[in-house]
Order: C-alpha cells, then sequence, then structure tokens
C-alpha cells in the first residue's frame, strides 16, 4: 500500500463536473489500495473574485485580511471534492490548511511554511478515508489564517508529501509534461520521461510556466520525487527528481524561449568603481527583476563601457524612469532600448561532462543565419540574446541540432 | 466605555456598497469611545449558492461537509467587513468561529454551543481593534469546523455578549423592532420599546418573524438584554429583557395572525387510552410539527371523539400519508383537512394579573361576525383558529380592542 499525494489545480476543479472528474480518478486510485491525499486549489475564477470584492472597499486591502478571504475559496474547493468523493462512496474528510497542520511564519500573503505536523491527516487516512487538504492556505503558530502566494497550492502539495514520506506526489496540470520545448514552437518537442531538479528550475526560471521555482526548489531541498502530468489524459508525466549519474548521457534536456524579454543598454558608462552598483541598486529598489548582464571590455583610452542588461518587457517603462533619474548621478551617456528582442537557453546537467556544448550551439544558430546579441552562462544552462523575429526559427534550429 | 456587541444580518451585508455602510455604523458607535465586536452573517444569497453547488454533486451531501462548505459564507464577510473599517481608518481585525473560541458540540449543520472562550476577542479588542466575528459557526472541542444552522447568527452576537459581559447586544435587521402587530395588516400597529422574553418567544413561536425562539431562549436562559433594531435607520428598536413588574401593567403586549396553518381534524377517534398517542407519534416521526390540538368530548355512548389539530399548511399533504397509514390502526373515521384557516393570537405577561382577557378577545370577534374554530390558552397567550378569510379583519378588531 502506498500513500499519493495528489494536487489539482483550479482549472482541474473549476466547476462541479470538473470536480467530479477529479473525485474519479481519486478513486481509481485508491481502487489499487493507496492511501491518498489529495490537494486541491480554489476553483478558477473564485480568488480573482474575491479580490475584487476586496479592492471595491480598499484599493490596498490589509494583508491579514485578504488572507482570511482568500482561504476561502480552497476551503470551498475541499469541502466539494469530498462530497464529490462521498458520491462514489468513498470515504473522505476535508481539512483545512490550519487543520492538516500546516504552520507557517507570518508574512501574510506569502507565509513560508515552518512545519508540518500531519497529525489529523494521518488520523484521517488511518481510519480509511481520502484526505483532501486547502493548497496555497497554513496557519501561524498562534492561530492567524495565512496564504502561501502564487503557487502555494503546488508547495503545500510537495511541503505535505514530505512531512508525510509519501511514495510518490503528483502534480496535476493541463499539460503532459515537460517538454525539450514548447510544442506550440516546436513541433517534434518531447515530453521528458524525467528531469532533474535543477534542471527544472532553470526551466521554470525561463518562462517554461509549468511550476513556480519555490516549489521546486523545496522539493529540491528536501528530496521529494514528483511527477507533473495531465489532469485530462491517463499518460504518464515527467519525474522531478535528484539528478543522477545517468542523467548526464544526455547532454540537453530542453530549449526555452523567453519572448517577454526587453533589453536596456547604457553607452559609455564611466569605467569607476561603484558606477554599475549605483545604477542596479537604483534598479533593484524599483522591484525590476534583471536577468543577464553584460559588459563589455573598456574603450581604450576612454575610460567608459557600455552595460547591457535584459529584463522583464513590462518592466521597460519603469526602467527607463529609473535610468533618467540617475543619469546625471551614474554618468553613462546614453540609454538605448530594445523591445524585439527574445532569448533562447538550453538546460542539461549534462553540459558538465560533456565539452563544446557551446559551439554547438552557436553553430546551429549560425547556419539559420541568427546573430547573438547577447550570452550569458551557468553550469548547466547557456543563455542568448536574439532577434525576436528570428526566435522560433532559432529554437527550432537548437533544438533539432540537440535533441533531434 | 460600553462593549457593545452589534449583529448584521445577510441583506445588510448584501454587497461591498452595504458592507461600507455597516462599517460606517460600526464606525460611528466606535467614535463615542465603545468597544465594539461585531458578528456578522454570509453575503444574502451566497449561503444558498453553496448549497446549490453541493447539491450539484450530490442530493444528500454529508453534513460535516457541508459545515466546512457554508463557513466560507460568514469568513469572506468577516474579511471584507474588517477592509471597509480600516478604509475608514479604523482598526479592525475579523475572526472565525473558531478564533473567536465559540466551542460547539458535534451536530453538523446544527450544533449546540457548548461553551465560549474569548480569550482572542479580548486580546484584540484591547489593542484597541473593532472585532469582527464570523456568525452562525464554531468548532467542536476536537477542531471540526461546526455550523449553528437556522439564526445561528443572531445566536452568535447573544452567546458572545454573553461570555464577554457586553454592556449591550444590538440585533440589526431589516424592521424597526418588534410591534405591536404586523404594520402591512395593522396600519395603527405600533413599535414596541420593550418586551420580554416570553413575550418576545410567543411572538416568535406566532410566525413574527424577528428571531428564531433559539436566540431568544438563549438569551432569556444567561440574561443577556438585546436590542431589535433597523439596520436602515437610526431609530431607537425594541429592547428584549427579563419580565419587569412594570410590564404586566400592559394586558397586551402584541397580537400575531399566522395564515400558513392548516387544519385536519380526525372523525370518530375511538375514545381508548393510547390511541392518541398512536397518531401523534406517528406525525412527530415523520417530522411534521404539530401547534394547537384539541378533542372535543365523548359522543355520548358512541365511544369515539374528534381530534382537530393544527399544522405547517406545507406539511398537510405529508400528514395526510401518514394518517392514512394510521387510519386502520388508530381506528378513527375520517380524515378532514382545511386549508383555509388562519390562526390568530394575543400575547402578554399582563394577562397573568389581569381578568377577562379571553372574553375581551372573543367578543372583540364576534363583534365583526368572525366565528371561532378552536381555541388554546397558556399562561402569556391565547390563540384561536378562525375562518382565512376572515384573518385581516379579525387582527385589526383585536388590535383596537386591546392596544387602540
Amino acid at each position: 500500500m502506498a500513500l499519493i499525494v495528489q494536487k489539482f489545480g483550479g482549472t482541474s476543479v473549476g466547476n462541479t463536473d470538473r470536480i467530479k472528474n477529479v473525485a474519479a480518478r481519486v478513486a481509481k486510485c485508491r481502487a489499487k489500495g493507496d492511501q491518498v491525499v489529495v490537494v486541491v486549489s480554489a476553483m478558477s475564477g473564485v480568488t480573482d473574485n474575491l479580490i475584487k470584492l476586496a479592492k471595491e472597499i480598499m484599493p490596498l486591502p490589509n494583508e491579514r485580511e485578504m488572507d482570511m478571504l482568500l482561504a476561502t475559496g480552497e476551503q470551498t474547493t475541499i469541502a466539494l471534492a469530498a462530497i464529490a468523493l462521498h458520491a462514489l462512496d468513498i470515504p473522505a474528510v476535508s481539512l483545512t490548511g490550519a487543520q492538516a497542520g500546516i504552520v507557517t511564519d507570518g508574512v501574510h500573503t506569502k507565509a513560508k511554511i515552518a512545519n508540518i505536523s500531519p497529525k489529523e491527516v494521518h488520523k484521517f487516512l488511518d481510519a480509511g478515508n481520502v484526505v483532501i487538504v486547502a493548497g496555497f492556505q497554513g496557519q501561524t503558530a498562534e492561530g492567524q489564517i495565512t496564504t502561501l502566494g502564487r503557487g502555494g497550492s503546488d508547495l503545500t502539495a510537495i511541503a505535505l508529501a514530505s512531512a508525510l514520506r509519501a511514495d510518490l506526489c503528483q502534480i496535476y496540470t493541463d499539460v503532459d509534461g515537460v517538454y525539450t520545448a514548447d510544442p506550440r514552437l516546436v513541433p517534434n518537442a518531447r515530453k521528458l520521461d524525467e528531469i532533474s531538479y535543477d534542471e527544472m528550475l532553470e526551466l521554470a526560471g525561463l518562462g517554461a510556466k509549468v511550476m513556480q521555482s519555490r516549489s521546486v526548489e523545496f522539493a529540491k531541498k528536501f528530496g521529494v520525487i514528483f511527477e507533473v502530468r495531465s489532469s485530462l489524459n491517463d499518460n504518464p508525466g515527467t519525474i522531478v527528481k535528484e539528478e543522477t549519474a545517468n542523467m548526464e548521457s544526455v547532454v540537453i534536456r530542453g530549449v526555452s524561449l523567453d519572448r517577454n524579454q526587453a533589453k536596456i543598454t547604457l553607452a559609455q558608462v564611466p569605467d569607476q568603481p561603484g558606477v554599475a552598483a549605483r545604477i542596479f541598486k537604483a534598479i533593484g529598489e524599483a522591484a525590476i527583476n534583471v536577468d543577464m548582464i553584460v559588459q563589455t571590455a573598456s574603450h581604450g583610452t576612454s575610460g567608459a563601457t557600455d552595460i547591457s542588461f535584459t529584463l522583464d518587457k513590462p518592466d521597460l517603462l519603469k526602467a527607463r524612469k529609473v535610468l533618467a533619474a540617475t543619469q546625471l548621478d551614474a554618468g553613462f551617456k546614453e540609454v538605448i532600448a530594445a523591445e524585439n528582442i527574445c532569448k533562447l537557453s538550453i538546460v542539461g546537467v549534462g553540459m558538465r561532462s560533456h565539452t563544446g556544448v557551446a559551439a554547438r550551439m552557436f553553430e546551429s544558430l549560425a547556419q539559420v543565419g541568427v546573430n547573438i546579441d547577447m550570452i550569458s552562462t551557468s553550469e548547466i544552462k547557456i543563455s542568448v540574446v536574439i532577434d525576436l523575429a528570428k526566435g522560433e526559427q532559432a529554437v527550432k534550429a537548437v533544438h533539432t541540432a540537440f535533441l533531434g
């Protein structure tokens, strides 16, 4: 008898018919004799509606009260899901995050899980129930209701799987798993059978929107093996786990394309200590997330350099304002912004033990006439900035070069 | 500095504008320097919607899960009400029933309050907050969420007022208070300044739908003085409290008319011990609420009697089925049902010390040609069953006779 944690997101529980489908899927799993803990999100649209109500009253509502408000979303789903299991004659009990023993810190709307005491979960499992836990929520040691922020239900599932020492944690979503590339861009992209935490993290950070980095990091930290799979069919998904020696035989796990990037170049930045720090401090204080940063070598005797960096496209206007305010102090000549770029990345732990990966990537790009604007590398990732118009062609070429 | 508990029902918090109105009213009270605890219901329509969702899944959903589901209704309102107070710069904190320390028995969907440990309420009050408590809900000693059933939010307010030793408990509703008669029937009906618990109980049981008997009984048991008043204006309401000597100077507090009654007469019931018991046991087991029961004296030598009783009109069909199944065993001849009746009652603690009250009532009815079909009396109430078509005329006549 295995213990399985299954998580279903807002779309999978978006109406009562879909909740019945989830129940049928849980029932099938339980028919094999396994114990099942189900984690569910709020029905899609519910959280947005609650936020809208609060903002009708006040533009910036208090965060403790927002947690009190939003926690009702998941609480509604767990009760309905339990009823849907009862309708199939399966004993089931719902638990709020608090009741499931999920204790968090007191940072409302983005609380961190401090510990889990799953006494109640065990009690109801041992009595033969499917236990349905509200995702995204917990309570502080003092009994205040908290929520975990974006991706919080995935985190609940993975943290519960860890605390319960579950045999398997399944994250059900609307895609079949993690792919070697976005199948809409690369028709011969393949679903991966497995991927390492680090690869998954790089892909999550690269705009492959399967899961929030935070949940993957938590899984990595506590060694929780999980599977990302579809709630719409019975296909096996992608197993996310600790890197194995075997994984290194594959050079590249996947190729990703992020078309939501923009580039800013600061021309003739004085090549003096502290200037770059001043610039990026101002950018950071405006909560603008900078990704790649490239600085050219100093221009001969001019004592000046060019600095380029990428950022999320929606932050471009805000960044220009910040830079305008910094220009006099930092002493650079000009701000050149470009929106027509994209970022292409290859990810794979196999890079560590294979040489010539970068060369092979650049070559495959050159063959289809794609010019490389910026380059950035990490141990298991190579990213390049290229022309937005060439993005789709480029991702196909790189995918063919490495993944066929 | 007084401590005031204010309760607002579903209509008073039916949308965000109304919630803002509630906040403004609470703010006014607090501006006088008083501490305020607010109890709110679910926004009108919300509970019905949740019930509809559950019934889409299963006709008879599990009661524990219904409590889990319905408790979200009040939780939504408390958060929004706290935010509405914040918008007026008033510190406010919301608490679920569980957080407010409302401990109940484990009878889901109609739990009874076992005790209240208002530690958290005191803590947040002492820190200068308005405390907003979810009505209608609590939790068992084992941490299961429960709801209190119909009228539960009134009960929460009165029980909290008792536990907190509040100086005043105000039940805000859509009427100005308790009237001497239904103003839609009797244009010169007057709002009462005060009424005793017992009188209020008799009126509640008689279809004057201001409050459920249960909350009044609780208030009586624990001596909680409360005021029923309108959330739409600033008029003083009706104070409900223990009977005082002064109250007896008024003979009749109010007149009520219940047009939702039907009458069944069982003809020629064998006049033997146990027959009536058998009949009313069957009726009771079908959860049919019987009000007045009248048995005529035995018909001479026939050894048979007639039994008449009143019941809620919607139960009539069910009652006929039960009686049909009992007829052979109980041995009565015939079931005669009448829907065209109504019940007129006068209520007042002053009846105890005033004589001739019944005679004066019957006389006032006779004067307008109303025939009396059944009579039933208690210490502080006289009820008569009359022709439905004469109901309105009769209630006016009796009101004029006693209350002008």
